[in-house]
């Protein structure tokens, strides 16, 4: 990582920008405007990324702010421009994400800061003064540029979507408890089958899912007891996640599949347990930030949801924020195939540069 | 175990039969009759059980079988009587069931042999000698006592039943391998889900299973990849197991249930592996010999079908077998909670003795 912060802070130095990192890790980089430090435009994305990753996920969105800036005219601009490298956004090492961004404005509970206290010693930084990252005067906006991480764009064959909200999430584990019995004498009509009863809810979740426009929901874990060819499943414990970026289309999604799952325990006289783990409000992109990025984009571009939480996402209630999609081929993420192609990458550069021109303009006058 | 023999041998000594230890490791005890060795009828069941196990399984046929004995008048039979109490039915220690009354009816292989020589060895038992073990002889017949392991007898509040057959089973495995993808990301209609192709044929299992008489199919096992909560299930394997008396009833259904897998896996653009890891024919038991075990026991005694494996299924293709089984108290068993109520031990008893009554008039006349 001391490498990583090394090899992009000589880019930020080459592209003209003032080169630091703060007490929360992140590797930020200031190109003074014609009055410094009395207004400020934030550009940037992550730069760690989970492990066995592809070389996109986060730091394109770093090395595109910092190609912005270099290619932007040897003028004074009417701002100041920051490119931000954040900190430990994935959560990975510490199960905390978006660290860097939380610092940045002030979210950053007591707990994490002890957590991550010793390796931000280690790394030569002072975690007593973290709470200095919170920003002291707002800053005009902020615009990441990142991988969509998904197979939309491709899909449609686009290179750049506008990203209007991040969905919002609700995350839950449900069992069903029945009774494990002999697979060969229990006949059907004396079963309590907790894994016919789940796999009858989990087609009802994906129904669900596919009627209702946009909603994604899925159950990507489950585990059985006992889990023996011959013996009956008696408990079986399911994994839920559904995400929409309105949250009372969501809430009422849940509650229905909430309703089935009881429903089904009743009706084959299994008890049913049903734990929420997350329920993640949706985090609208700022309107007007998103409408000027618009404007900077080729004619119709798409807007579209992010499924994935992003830096962004942290960000936007303070600060008012846009983001960038860029097409994933084969909607490929977190994995070492991850990639980007370079007329997308292109695209997005010309969009970020016309944006800030814009931006200037406005500033100026 | 060594003790187990012990105390069983004790057993058969005190009702008068002469024990030995055969080179399969059965435990073994006759009762001569008029003309000993001319002609003998087999009674028994196997001394091993699963671990954690409850106290009847197995152990209860061999003790029903020496109180018959026990209890018979004093006079000599027109036959001997032979009280086998087989080793190894489970298949616990070597994952090779029926140990016992393979070698009896001589159906060890010698990859077997092979490895369960050390532990016959161990007990002092001559491996080598193990193919004297089976019959020479044809015997008049065999009945094991044995609890049903399931619920059928307590929900229909009989004492005992009589088993027309053992069921024959397939084992299978499937695997539905479709995309992992990132749960936030990808809409429903770019999914290659493989739990939600799982789901949709575990519930068409259960509805054929339900619509079939008698049929049991159990999907007992199940395994995702990558078994995570916010990723899109890539692959999932699942267990199958079917059984029937009609081997015929059996195959269709199996049949029906892969053509089914094949056309959830075309239309949701996944790939099918199936994979047959059992197909063992049903087995009935000698039709004569339950009439006169029928006889002996009371009016309107149910006949059922056994869903397990029991040494009388190793010996039925070879001798005249019979089995008798008796309720299991909440259909429990391979469970410290396994029991047998004394009133139907008391019935089982009473059954073998008026069995052996009449067959001792059959012989003699």
């Amino acid at each position: 990582m001391k490498r990583c912060y090394q090899v992009v802070g000589e880019w930020m130095k080459a592209a003209g920008l003032s080169v630091s990192i703060d007490n929360a890790g992140n590797l930020r980089g200031v190109r003074s405007g014609v009055v410094p430090g009395k207004r400020v435009f934030l550009m940037g994305s992550h730069l760690d990324t989970v492990r066995d990753a592809g070389a996109f996920d986060g730091i394109l969105g770093v090395i595109l702010a910092i190609a912005v800036v270099e290619n932007l005219p040897n003028v004074p601009l009417p701002f100041d421009i920051e490119v931000i490298g954040f900190s430990e956004e994935e959560g990975v090492r510490f199960n905390l994400p978006f660290i860097g961004s939380r610092a940045l404005v002030g979210t950053l509970d007591e707990h994490a800061v002890a957590v991550i206290s010793p390796a931000l010693r280690e790394f030569g930084l002072d975690p007593a003064k973290i709470s200095d990252v919170k920003l002291k005067t707002p800053p005009i906006g902020f615009l990441e540029f990142h991988i969509e991480q998904g197979p939309i764009l491709e899909h449609v064959n686009e290179s750049v979507g506008l990203v209007d909200a991040i969905a919002g999430q609700t995350r839950a584990t449900l069992k069903f408890t029945g009774s494990a019995n002999h697979a060969g004498t229990t006949p059907m009509h004396l079963r309590q089958d907790a894994l016919a009863a789940g796999a009858q809810w989990i087609t009802i979740v994906e129904h669900i899912a596919c009627t209702t426009p946009n909603l994604v929901a899925t159950n990507g874990k489950i585990e059985l007891q006992p889990n023996l060819g011959n013996v009956i499943p008696g408990e079986v414990t399911v994994s839920l996640d559904v995400r929409h970026s309105d949250d009372e289309v969501r809430e009422n999604a849940c509650a229905l599949l909430r309703h089935s799952a009881a429903h089904i325990a009743a009706e084959r006289m299994l008890t049913l347990s049903w734990t929420e783990t997350l329920n993640q409000r949706s985090v609208p992109m700022n309107d007007s930030l998103t409408r000027k990025l618009e404007t900077a984009a080729p004619q119709g571009i798409r807007r579209m949801v992010s499924g994935a939480g992003h830096d962004a996402m942290i960000l936007a209630p303070y600060i008012p924020s846009a983001m960038l999609f860029l097409r994933s081929p084969g909607g490929i993420s977190h994995h070492p195939a991850e990639s980007v192609l370079p007329q997308d990458v292109d695209l997005a550069l010309s969009i970020g540069q016309r944006f800030i021109e814009s931006l200037a303009i406005e500033y100026k006058s």
